[in-house]
């Protein structure tokens, strides 16, 4: 790979256009909340969550996102960004099937409360977007 | 022991049954708010976790609330369980003494805050069921 | 679905063959080290993480296998089970330049410490396979 | 050192007087939520975590705010400890700006949903306290 | 209650006592390892942990033993302190066998790996004191 | 601030001039042992964490290993970064008085086994420097 300069403002108008097509906007609100508080944590989750690592080819979008939503789940208290992140899912692909299958996995390795405290963050996004009820496929 | 042969809807209502008598109406609501977003996890939650494990007789029910309220406050996050397993120490036996005083006991083993928020999460069990205030014994 | 009825025994037995295609030997031996401790938990750990939940097809083995990564990363402190999963992540298809991507994205929601102590338990399974250097593809 | 013989009573007092001067208003608004559910927990919040350890000369006042918001950080779920404890950071000298650094290094070692959980609560006793925006120094 | 005055010392070796009788051996280690890194540690975990806390009367021993290894496996990464613990909950009266379920109960609000690890470190423990094979009641 | 384009390799090399500033040794062995098996780890450890993050001078470097470890004290199951971390306080100018009150400190929000367990990783740094026993200022 070639290794051009760039700019601290070039990689977080990328980090921008990453985040755009993932979290679309549940991602904007997030940056936005913090624009009078931290505006340079909005630079990094945007300029290296996103342009850095979540541009990566090596993993599908769709793979990163239930490897997110698994950590995120076992992670606790994390109910924010598992509401963004089961947008995202949804997104990249991922089926409200799949999503939920997901969340019913989790409770085998971080037990019952993770997994219900998820499920009932990911039933706000689907009531959302009109997605209840989740019929088995 | 004989090993007879149930199918899974004998084994999910005899775990409704383990879960009524422990937790009460606050069980039944947690199964009601997943039937259109996860039955599969209201399954499991009633036919595993009660019907399976609760079940068995080698730990008495106090005795398992007691393990539930600790592991409950470490992991941290889990109020909205909290409330269901305070409610539920309360309808196996464990006087609001009781209750307090291992969340207090918490304190040594997770730290104040985690102590302080299941604390909190036990006082609004307590004022819904008329019990405040807590005097000592 | 049709709902049979069945033995503890057949649905233990279940478990044991599900969990042989995905674990292997490492799933093997940690239910051997458990047969004279908590019988009772190996039996649980294969018919039911298994035999109910991984067995389910709403979601393909690789992606269960993701999303279990992202979860014990998240964890902390699992690394024996960390190896266990590695393994089965690449019993069921995943590459180790997936499963090292994996850990790298978890360094944006879990932090630095967890994607190390997870890559370095990854290393030591890769090392027994025979799969070191990780050559980026 | 002396070791003077106190009492309880004179050991809470102690601890009380500790706890004002650094937590102020919060501090004595959590003790006495906790008045009528585990007077127990009060007393030894301010006993011993203030009265014992805060009080020990071994770190400043300052050092023990940039090591707590640390540790509330990791921990998670710790929002409402998060906010008594960035209105003492600023008590005892941090600035806004210092405080909002320390949550964005977190981001290095507790992943971006901790330190954005963090950085929110933070904002909002910045906003209170009519500190708003942040601007770098 | 009368509120008798006592010196630091005091408080440190009525902790002692207390410590004694519940931890035994493993405790008096646990001090005797920090003795030249940080005595003030050793002083509290005796003084207020045990002199303070696990002295009050309103849950007995074998109670304060349940919460704790709840509290131990839930929190992860303890396995030293669930080593010290289960030999504790040895000494005060619960059993091998509940024991084992208790940490098998851990599994429906911890997940498996937290349960596994914990009944490997109560493995230990059982084969230390030729406590093994545990035998179902 | 200027904004001056870089490489992505110019950023790795301006991370590890300040990573060896402040971890030394023990920060250049953890990259190396990544180099086998995820070598773009290494890089965002490097670039991102050091170079980035770090690098920032809006928080003192003694500062930022208190805000660490008491981060690394409260995740668990991070006693490999600990010793690092306590390396680098060390570096930056911590005093083990400093450090040891640190973790005695994390008692209050993180309980007795967390403490205890960062407790013995800095005493084993102590112990490779020559620093033991710490004797109270």
């Amino acid at each position: 790979m070639t290794d051009t300069a760039t700019t601290r403002q070039e990689r977080f108008e990328h980090g921008l256009d990453v985040l755009g097509r993932i979290d679309g906007e549940a991602g904007d609100n997030v940056l936005a909340a913090l624009s009078d508080v931290s505006p340079e944590l909005a630079h990094q989750v945007a300029a290296w969550g996103f342009g850095e690592i979540y541009d990566r080819p090596e993993l599908a979008p769709r793979d990163r996102q239930l490897v997110t939503l698994g950590m995120l789940t076992a992670l606790g208290g994390c109910e924010p960004q598992l509401r963004v992140h089961v947008n995202a899912a949804l997104n990249v692909g991922l089926t409200p099937q799949q999503v939920v299958e997901a969340l019913l996995h989790s409770a085998v390795y971080c037990g019952f409360p993770r997994a219900l405290n998820a499920t009932f963050a990911a039933k706000q996004v689907f009531a959302e977007r009109g997605l209840l009820p989740v019929v088995p496929a």
